[in-house]
């Protein structure tokens, strides 16, 4: 296949997110259609991102996908279901822009290729940017425009909040079909510089119940998951709306305290129960309202997903002293130069005061380590044809 | 004082009850009434107890009270809340008899020596067996008879459980002024003679958040408890009383269950959130699970209160090889040989099923001692005059 040539190849990259505003559970589990909406933030994709490479060819025989190296089933249900979705949109566009005849691209087999920068091990919901990166790179490939909501969405839910840059709102919509289950932008990535971002790499001793699995039990099983999405989230989104809106970073940050809590509460009201925190998810809670108290406001926020690490939001001028804490009363084991990654961060003395106010046992070793980083863009198409991720016969680069 | 004449001298024990439906909340701070109804099991008092001895004399000078061999400012407005009411209740039926004249007695200041047979680290609710026995010795020596529920809430809340033997429900009630916020048994001791009870004694870091602080935060933080204790407690209580009347193991134990992750999902939706439950809880609950679920039927329960040691509910035919699969995932660090105490259990072999069915990695010394118990009876008079803790002159034996 070396000669053969590719009839369009392109690489983009595409951003986590961090939900402040939690979704779990699902009203429809094929559209994958959530039963409350959802508020994230889009972390840069400097420290944090998938790059895909998709490419057609006539020469192709049969979809194929690679992730972070190995070839997978391309049968997959969510995969076909994110095929099968850009390719309506692309038939679904050209007819209405009365082309007539269908181009001949889309009866081309598609070879993909992605990989993420960040560790799996990081805990870091790695299918929202990997669905994310594969929606906005196949809509490249086929030239399909606007919206990715539905095709990123079933993939995986909350990968269509990766779509978009800054903050991001997840509309649950009503409709049946899933046409008004949307993401979109609610502030842009320059609305709040001042914002920090740091992911605490938990050291966890095993996987945990998967999101999927855990979010259709707790569906069946939690009186208080549906309350909490019926009753309690839609007041809450209008709350992180106009936090966000109005950069308020003590009510955002208690909010999205909150609001992690409850997320938490009800995989624990599930039955049998999901615990996604361990005993070091909850030294760093103590961690953070300990340096709150201290300092008499709140000047730092935690969240957790379906994991033991921990997404802490804070202002640029505590970033410093917040990291100083977490060494404190995380001393890193082995790899104490490398403990802190991403963003750079200026040490900062910690105060006798603050020392005295952390109450919990240090704990060493329980925070592998900290990935600085701030709000980005959303996906990005790369330009640089060194990048591809697929060579010239449409195979993986380092697979040739 | 070693000369004079104690005018009446009572020593009455009293048991630790443990919720299967939880109480966590007051609708009122002041005469502890609760936001919603609950129901506990009676501990048998040959393995957990409180001795409590009140002795009342012309000579005394003040009212004065010794817990564990050390005095106690008898000033606490709990315990004072409890000698008014137990004095007032003294009053009103002389009264009510119509023998015109109080006697004397109700004049006299009391001393009160009060001791459990367990240690405090073993995290069980030593306030409602304190209380339990403080208002039911009192009661002897005020003469005072009929329902002591008003008496023993006001001192803990969920003493008034403590009151009865058996299955105890206490019933929320609806005045203002708590008149029919009371407890009843709503099954004898005898009703249910295979239920076993098994605490488990986790090696805990630290002290936790208080309960009376703790439910006073919840109840102005948790949407989800209110929601609980209006929505979900009712419904409950109705099926946990039709379990315990047809001995429903596998329902009970479920329900048993659910009440305490739900309860303790409350405490997570508090703020700033409260964690009861550690890993070594988190790996008891899963290895319930496994268990249960290698057996294809629910043999085992778990429940937990405020705190990481966790109760277990199972039959008199499964208590044995429970225990071998406690022992497999927690081995006795040091005291092997006292890592059982109470009850007397056969040791059984643990199939090699069973043991590749409990997944979680064994965690040694984890779970410290297993008490094995079973349901007991409410409060008992002590005739024997030796187990006075108060000597003839009023004062505790051992500190004479």
């Amino acid at each position: 296949m070396a000669s053969e040539k590719l009839q369009v190849v392109v690489t983009c990259t595409a951003p986590v997110n961090i939900a402040v505003i939690k979704y779990w559970g699902k009203r429809d589990e094929a559209l994958i259609l959530p039963i409350n909406s959802s508020l994230s933030v889009t972390l840069h994709q400097d420290q944090l991102r998938t790059t895909t490479t998709a490419a057609i060819s006539k020469d192709f025989t049969e979809d194929r996908i690679w992730l972070n190296g190995r070839e997978e089933a391309v049968g997959q249900p969510r995969l076909q279901a994110c095929l099968r979705e850009i390719r309506r949109l692309a038939r679904k566009r050209r007819s209405m822009e009365g082309e007539g005849a269908l181009p001949l691209s889309l009866s081309y087999k598609v070879h993909v290729a992605s990989v993420n920068n960040f560790p799996t091990a990081a805990g870091l919901a790695s299918s929202a940017a990997g669905y994310a990166c594969l929606a906005y790179t196949l809509a490249q490939v086929y030239g399909v425009e606007g919206d990715l909501s539905e095709v990123a969405r079933q993939g995986s839910g909350s990968a269509c909040r990766s779509l978009y840059g800054g903050f991001v709102e997840w509309q649950m919509g009503e409709q049946a079909d899933g046409k008004d289950s949307i993401a979109q932008q609610v502030a842009p990535e320059w609305h709040w510089p001042e914002l920090r971002i740091l992911v605490l790499v938990v050291s966890a001793e095993k996987k945990q119940t998967g999101s999927t699995v855990g979010m259709q039990t707790s569906v069946e099983t939690s009186a208080l998951l549906k309350f909490r999405a019926e009753s309690v989230v839609p007041a809450r989104m209008k709350e992180m709306m106009r936090c966000i809106k109005e950069r308020d970073f003590p009510g955002f940050a208690q909010l999205t305290m909150k609001d992690s809590n409850q997320f938490h509460a009800t995989c624990l009201d599930t039955f049998p129960p999901i615990s996604y925190l361990n005993d070091t998810s909850r030294r760093i809670i103590q961690l953070v309202h300990c340096f709150n108290t201290h300092h008499g406001q709140t000047k730092v926020a935690y969240t957790f997903d379906a994991g033991p690490n921990a997404v802490i939001f804070t202002l640029d001028d505590t970033v410093a002293e917040f990291v100083a804490a977490v060494r404190h009363s995380f001393p890193p084991s082995a790899n104490g130069d490398k403990f802190l990654k991403g963003l750079q961060v200026t040490p900062a003395p910690l105060s006798d005061e603050l020392k005295a106010a952390l109450t919990t046992e240090p704990s060493p070793g329980s925070v592998q380590y900290i990935i600085a980083t701030q709000v980005g863009p959303g996906p990005q198409v790369l330009d640089d044809p060194h990048v591809h991720l697929l060579g010239p016969d449409g195979l993986p680069q380092w697979a040739a």
